[in-house]
């Protein structure tokens, strides 16, 4: 198994306005994303994958550093999931990765001028238009519009990146064969709500946040993102993973009782999460991407029923939790399977017994990695060479 | 059942200055405390009530109102569980409610002038000795030598008063006849110190926290506390009933498209509990009380077997837990009832089916009510009249 090695990201524009479930629209806009294998003749073996609060277009690869030699530190995020003779083998399937609206990683997003004359060229900041799964899937449809692409192979996204696969399922049904959705939920509970609502306090309340233009100030608001990231990566590792890597084990040999030194590792652990991702992460783009996920519940329109949301998917599944995932259960994962059945649809699910909490779906499990290969050496099968 | 109905705050000043586990010591210092209830001639009725992170010695009764009326709002926070006839039934039980030092309520604490002459009549501030449960029961041990106390019938407490409970029949073997350990734990898992460790840095990053000198400045790091308070409140309660009490349920009747405007009632339940903790509680006093969760580990100087740290207690055990408390999980009580059938104690165990996580404890469940109340006549049979 090989990596798809040396990567190009690339980026697209789009003239035309992007309707946006809001009301609002974007106006013209850019998006980044890569590509990996080829596309076959028939232009039958794309997968699209989409990407979760903290990711990019950057899935798999390494890009070139400045003496045009590989740069391993930039490996892509699911590149132990994507390369030839990796589950999703680029030497059968061309795979798109793709930065939604509204991220900080390429596409355009609240860092980037806003187009509107009003704003003479500053940042959209706080004016970036709200985005939601949705909108993201549509945006997405709009790429493989002009990649000449008419129909998925499969879609493929873990966490938030499964929620954009199941959407893509309900809003373009004719256009995928087959999704993946791994380690997701048909919707946020209030208790994944309650988190990203502190996360976003922490942001908003921060002095620099400045209602969302701390650019044209200078300043990050990077005390409420390394609170969001904190409490993040909390929901993100499992209890027992956590007890297992930091366990109560000290940062010395003795105690300093002091309440601002850090006593224990995994409180070194966090403040050095929380710090890292101050650095590159834009305050805005975390604000809309958690508001996105509280925004998905394709069964909102239909008082709540999932079975009757998931009616219009006519796609294949194949749904995969962790079992100590308590951010997006395997309960959260088994009411989209139910509803599937519940419509005869054909769905495939793995309940993998993994100690990593919601992680588990970016990490190298065997029995995980296993699975999701078996499902596409048959939707490589059934696709023509 | 009737209500102790209305009660009054002592204050005991202690001139001898309390040796704390840190080498540091409090210098004199004052506790506040209530009592209800009478203590009989050979004084073995009496009852030593611990309290947790936000809580105080007024834990029955009410005051009087500014017209010398009953102030309901002014409700002891165990009322429901204290008072002639209710579990802990004050006709039989000399009950003491003491708050700890530390805290924001009454007892010597952070926000009262630091004796220190180089001090110059200033709040203690951050200065304030980091404090230890074990410290906690030491300055408990004091008052009730003041009161005459040599034993106590039984020391009650939850969550962190759980864990006074618990360290009263280590520190005080002889001085205990009764441990009810509720809602507890042995030490807290690494996830509860990283929540602990978020919230703590949400409240020192504040700007307005000053160096923990906030006072001098006139101004409160109401930002922190208010993140604080909100990571707080959705650890103390379940999954479930945050679905049940707010699901998605939406604020108003349409979506807004808004990232800092309130959408789910979730969002205004936590926002409305964070405005109003930073009203009345002192940041300093939250990173003190965070600090001794975090410390708390009996086990530790007996290379973290807890049956070894055990042995010294002779005290009899209630244990009580709750099947949805994620916070303080039933498993974390059955290690102290392990530890303590391992040193043959006598122990009784009851794990609570209810749906309202760690704040179960708080709350009037006819089941949990029933045990306590039964435990509770037990230990009132063999105390003297």
């Amino acid at each position: 198994m090989g990596s798809v090695s040396r990567v190009q990201a690339q980026q697209m524009h789009f003239e035309a306005a992007l309707p946006l479930r809001s009301g609002a629209s974007l106006r013209d806009y850019t998006l980044a994303y890569e590509t990996y294998g080829e596309l076959n003749a028939d232009k039958s073996n794309a997968v699209l994958v989409c990407h979760a609060l903290n990711a990019s277009h950057h899935v798999a690869g390494v890009y070139a550093d400045a003496n045009g030699h590989d740069d391993r530190k930039t490996e892509g995020w699911w590149d132990n999931l994507i390369g030839p003779g990796k589950p999703l083998d680029t030497r059968r399937f061309f795979v798109i990765g793709v930065n939604n609206p509204g991220s900080c990683f390429g596409s355009t997003g609240p860092a980037q001028p806003n187009p509107d004359p009003a704003a003479g060229g500053r940042p959209y900041g706080a004016d970036f238009p709200v985005v939601t799964v949705e909108d993201w899937v549509d945006a997405q449809a709009r790429l493989l519009d002009r990649l000449g692409i008419t129909q998925l192979a499969a879609v493929i996204g873990g966490s938030l990146g499964g929620m954009q696969a199941l959407s893509w399922t309900l809003q373009y049904p004719t256009r995928v064969r087959h999704a993946l959705v791994i380690a997701s939920a048909p919707n946020l509970s209030a208790q994944n709500i309650a988190f990203n609502e502190v996360a976003r306090r922490a942001i908003i309340t921060d002095p620099e946040f400045h209602d969302g233009h701390y650019y044209a100030h200078g300043v990050v608001p990077k005390r409420g993102l390394r609170v969001a990231r904190m409490i993040g990566h909390i929901t993100y590792l499992s209890d027992d993973v956590m007890d297992a890597k930091f366990g109560r084990n000290l940062k010395a040999d003795e105690l300093a009782y002091s309440t601002q030194d850090i006593e224990f590792q995994i409180e070194s652990y966090l403040r050095y999460q929380g710090d890292k991702f101050s650095e590159y992460f834009d305050a805005n783009t975390y604000l809309l991407i958690t508001r996105a996920l509280d925004y998905f519940d394709p069964a909102r329109e239909h008082g709540g029923d999932l079975t009757v949301a998931l009616a219009k998917a006519t796609a294949k599944f194949l749904v995969v939790s962790f079992t100590t995932d308590w951010r997006f259960s395997p309960q959260r994962s088994r009411e989209i399977v139910k509803a599937l059945v519940d419509n005869n649809r054909s769905v495939s699910y793995a309940e993998i017994d993994a100690p990593h909490g919601h992680d588990a779906f970016l990490l190298d499990d065997p029995r995980y990695h296993g699975v999701v290969r078996a499902y596409l050496e048959r939707v490589a099968a059934e696709t023509s060479k």
